[in-house]
């Protein structure tokens, strides 16, 4: 039966609402928290305002032809219950449920959400999966020691998964970088590690299709985290987040980053820092739901019509 | 568990999600339409916004002791799946929509939706219980015999009601009447089929604790329905609407009349006409969302702790 | 013909444009300015907008009776042409727009722009009708000497006009007066006038209709200008104005005090201080909307069926 | 006399009101219905929108030097009277509006409205000048057959087009294409009927000018007609519309493409689907007007300086 | 020298900035914070938006004749250093912050922030006063027990502030109490400590000012905190607060509870929960900023003229 | 001590507030005033929320490596003391104030306010270093000799610096100039001055690096003076202006031009006509705080690290 988009309860591209995991290939998942966040809050509806958004998505990608319901069983499996009062806790209550869903072989697609999330999540993948490869598009590093002299928060989760051998750091990318900083040398601890820097100077002004060519072939067949965060984007085009940094990557570029992971054994992925109340429109909780629609195509098993 | 509530995919006061009315006995059920609107529509979100902004909802009535959860079963059973494109068609189907839910004994609490929406579930109502009273909270009478040379729209479901024998015109009150209007004697016609007229002149400065006294003494035992559009209130207080008439009703007086239902054989209820793009905090949907709670609590099976 | 609301240019009220006043008993005249602003800009754009919102009006009162428009001629005049660069200048092209508008026996209903504009126009009346009544609408007094050294701006209009003998002053009454003020005697220099001041504290919580059956009897029969500032209104309800103050008059109260003037002989109305960009859901252009068409509905020649 | 840009009724680009398009070479006229929609509504108030911010627009085009008032007779001729109940009786409505005003030989200049409204218009079109060349600009092909069972919206205009033999499909060229979709050969029915399909993905990071030199090739001296949506812009650029897509035009492009079709025989021109209430600073309409006025500078008679 | 209101860097009411609460009477202090907010966030910039709509005040009580700066001496202080990322920490560094304020002697006005910072500020208050007297103005108790699972956050702080012994049960009042609940009998356990507590039912359609001399016989001569949350009053007035609940207090009804604590010995004020992100137009902080001169101009040794 | 982002009185980028330049290399300096303004006013409280968003700006450029705080003295002296009802008068207490500021030998980088400012604080320039060299981004030319008949006003401050001869017209860039205009040739006076006329067309698709090498050749080691209207950028990037105009420059061209200075012998820049009430979500003034930061950067004497 056609239903009318505007009709029904909002989840996540109007798929069925699941309890669990089980006997999903993939599952799109809500982190509804901002208390890692630093400037602006609201991430924390992040997930409710995508849900809703996703209301304009249909079923087929027009321009690759994926056709990911015909491939692979997807469903919205609802949000963390996180503690919104201890942001510890809720790095606990994270790792705990991921690890659930991962235990099932699931590729979790997380609707977030701050950046701090990321970090309990590759506790999870890496535990399955051991150390990973990252795929990391921000404005921000987030590769801080302390925050208000605390080491959990958005601006810190890749230090910790470092410290904690979560990533493969040769196998390491961050796309977008920019902004005002802390050091001049803004992202020495990252180019120590051997990740690969992109800084956004290098993305002006032309097609990302090039370096992703690069990076498909940095990260071989072993398992990758796609980790994105709106705030890469200009914020002409994602307005509705917490941290934003001008002159960043176009909705265009990120697209193609996205697209440009296709063929990578893509274990996880997530979607973070959308924050509604600064979202006047309701088009930067929409370019989310574009984008890991975009991601849910490029999953390992989805075919091309 | 206790679960934050920012948590979740949104349905009504963050209730379980039914498919049918079946085991219930007060159901809530969106109507998302705005294709009757004369003015400014949105309402087709009306649904959709609610139940995101009932997540302040909470179990028990602090002012009146209700404890509806503790005294019947209520789900949300998502949305009328209505046509866009066609008026008359949508009316049909809310009308078959609503037979349905009536025929298992179930109380429909509607989220609107523009007020057309009134004459076919109207309909369905008086099919399965006769003509029934009508308290009507509004701006307007909604009894224009046409719109723009239409018979369907907002602005005329009374009259249509009225000319079908769905309601027992002794027993017809309409409350917070107001604005400038196509007639001198604009409320004659509800006066003539024996409607009391309470224009929102006669509710300024005052409690209206007394005016319900008298209409539980008029509304008697017999069943009755409650249509409350949400443009009754000063647009000060729900600026997310249509039409908006100013110097209208309070919050305060809105749950006074509401209040003033307990005791009534309420067969259905609806809270109409939110607009959410008109909504520019969000509180419109919270008030919609809290008026929908108070006409829960006074539900005729409700207990009082 | 019928005509949807949506449809067409917007004139006040959907009235017709026409060039000059000639042959009208009353028109509708916007002064685009708010040059003479001490806060929040933006009531340049107040005429526009309340036209727009003004789509709502229908051609009865449906409160009172009154109809304007089978009872007098009245149209939409357009604005006059200001210079945003210079207030004196600007102050000018009023007076002297005024002037002729006044010469053909017609009366202005005027869609401000900031309070400054009562200065002019009162210089253009009193040129007609000699030292007019006053019945003066505002949080504020608007009688200051100096504004930033500056006498002229929306802080001072009242006092100019005194000064020229353009008001009597045992006919003035300035009600909804509130706010913290340059001195604590804030209303001396109002009251060694012999104004009649109301503070706001004498209008809470209690209906107006008293305090206008002596405004009455304190006007006669001479000739009376009535000037509203929309932030008279608690910003609840008006937000989008440039100096709110809280705790204000209601809307209620604000029809009330204009259909109180029921039997004046006004031979001017303004409704000013709407500044749209503070405006955002367009209520308070429509609550200006509506305080026009009241302020229509109590002009001497209307009739009341 | 030299008149500020805040000042007066708001008609486009400040031009004059005319009730007819009888003397005019061409004419801005309305057509404000949202009543096609599936997402969000709110292009009912587009014409008025765009009417307000039309105010910015001077006389010259600066960068082409186009004189477009000092080469044709154009003013604005106000609204198509639609009927808001009855999206079929619009459909009349319109065609017969169109019809008289394509009888005087002037070129009409639309304001929609959504894309529902290039049915009718172009079957008027058709009738006088016979099947046209299509530059379609748009984020979507609108070609469905049905949405939600209904032959008649803003997703299926040109299916119904070329059934009616309307268009010279040989000469259709749809710009800007994308989005997810129902099937995943989503323009394989355009392609089928000969259309020229242009995804965006061959626009990104390009001019354009190429491109329509190209299509001024294709459609060579016969009549064209130009359809805009705004969505066919990225939702950056142009959020005020109803179904925003990711990765789109920038504005530049736009205009390039209006301006690559100088020298076509234009019979006809619209920009459509600006939803004012999702416009939050007036840009959206703002841009739709600049984008009018371009279509207006291309137009056959008029002179470059 | 006179200084237009929209120049210079934001301070409280335009007061001088100081380091130290050192020669002070009473001092303007901001705590950022909402990260014990169980809802919408966003009251961390309360104080920073309270400062900016501040620039409205001017030196004197129009109302009341009250001249605080012609009594004592008033200086803006700045903000706490908050640590966002760890509620209890903040909570250390808002007590130590305020013991250091009140060893001087200063009376400090607080501007929230969430609600949590009241326990900390009267651990500090009673650590120098002993157990004070309470005026809570709140749409809620706050006296949880726990919010999900933990003892701190902005729904427990006069639950804690009980459980240390900061407060005398026997003057506390508690007002505006409403909206739903998680139980029944929702403020059973602030009657059982001994407080007053007054509904809003009790408030509607009335002056409360009876309820105020009550209040001050109460209080008698002993020290007094003034706590008011912003969500006392109605969203209609104030819709910039996380957790708004409908049929509030009116702002007139909150100027009459502060200039009711004329007379008490107040030690300590504050205005909490203003959350700018939903503050749309700037007038819930310009309540807040209101509302915090109405506080100043009751403080014990203002004069008034 | 670390401080929270969030966190206390907003100074230009957290900044010291200092009472004058003494003593200082660079100062940022606001100038409040909107009243040359033609169409949207509101660039009064450009100052105030360029320097709210400023906030997140940390201490170095990650992009350049340039580390302005540990090369100079900079802080924030506040607001230029205007008269918002004079706008002559404004510009004789500007000119004094950059005298003053001039006098010490400091570089003053101005928050606008309105492009008005321009002049005078050329006026002071050139009185101290002669004529200057100017780069001037911007959607206008700002040289019209008129605005509604006055000689002062936000387009004409470029005429009357050549007719005062503050400028050196062969070393003066006018770059983003665009859309409709009062005359074919928009731009010939510039010309004829010797001015070099960048129209935005120029800029459209490319880098602005290859500009800025020729820029940084014309204007040699002689003073240099720059200006930045935000309006050269699109609309998309910064809606919060007042006279918007539709595809222009990126953010990244906006940064490619400032980072194009370095070299330069900058005495002095401006960011003007940022529109705090039409920036909707508060990134236009963050966007203005960036591109201030990264003109800090540029000065003769910073050093990179
Ligand atoms: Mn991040
Ligand atoms: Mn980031
Ligand atoms: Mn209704
Ligand atoms: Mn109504
Ligand atoms: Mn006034
Ligand atoms: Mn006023
Ligand atoms: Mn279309
Ligand atoms: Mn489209
Ligand atoms: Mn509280
Ligand atoms: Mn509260
Ligand atoms: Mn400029
Ligand atoms: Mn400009």
């Amino acid at each position: 039966e056609v239903v009318a988009r505007v009709s029904g309860i909002p989840t996540m591209a109007r798929l069925p609402h699941r309890e669990t995991a089980d006997g999903l290939d993939a599952a799109f998942v809500g982190v509804p928290i901002d208390t890692g966040t630093s400037n602006r809050p609201g991430a924390r509806f992040g997930p409710r305002q995508i849900r809703v958004e996703s209301a304009m998505l249909r079923a087929f990608n027009s321009s690759t032809g994926a056709a990911p319901y015909q491939s692979i069983a997807v469903a919205d499996i609802g949000d963390v219950n996180v503690n919104l009062y201890d942001l510890k806790d809720t790095c606990r209550r994270i790792r705990e449920a991921y690890r659930s869903i991962l235990s099932t072989g699931c590729v979790p697609l997380t609707l977030g959400g701050d950046h701090t999330i990321a970090y309990p999540i590759l506790q999870a993948v890496a535990e399955r999966h051991g150390p990973v490869g990252l795929v990391h598009v921000d404005a921000h590093a987030d590769t801080s020691d302390v925050m208000l002299g605390e080491k959990i928060g958005h601006g810190t989760p890749f230090r910790r998964c470092v410290e904690e051998g979560l990533l493969d750091p040769g196998r390491v990318v961050q796309v977008g970088l920019r902004g005002s900083s802390y050091s001049a040398d803004a992202y020495a601890w990252s180019r120590a590690q051997g990740f690969r820097v992109v800084p956004v100077e290098e993305c002006w002004f032309r097609s990302l299709a090039p370096l992703m060519a690069e990076v498909r072939a940095q990260m071989g067949g072993a398992p990758v985290y796609l980790s994105f965060d709106i705030d890469a984007l200009d914020p002409g085009f994602a307005p509705g987040t917490g941290t934003p940094e001008i002159a960043g990557l176009t909705p265009i570029q990120g697209v193609e980053i996205i697209r440009g992971c296709r063929g990578l054994n893509l274990v996880g992925c997530d979607l973070v820092e959308v924050s509604p109340p600064y979202d006047t429109t309701g088009n930067t909780a929409l370019t989310g739901a574009n984008l890991l629609f975009e991601m849910l195509c490029v999953l390992p098993k989805v075919r091309y019509l």
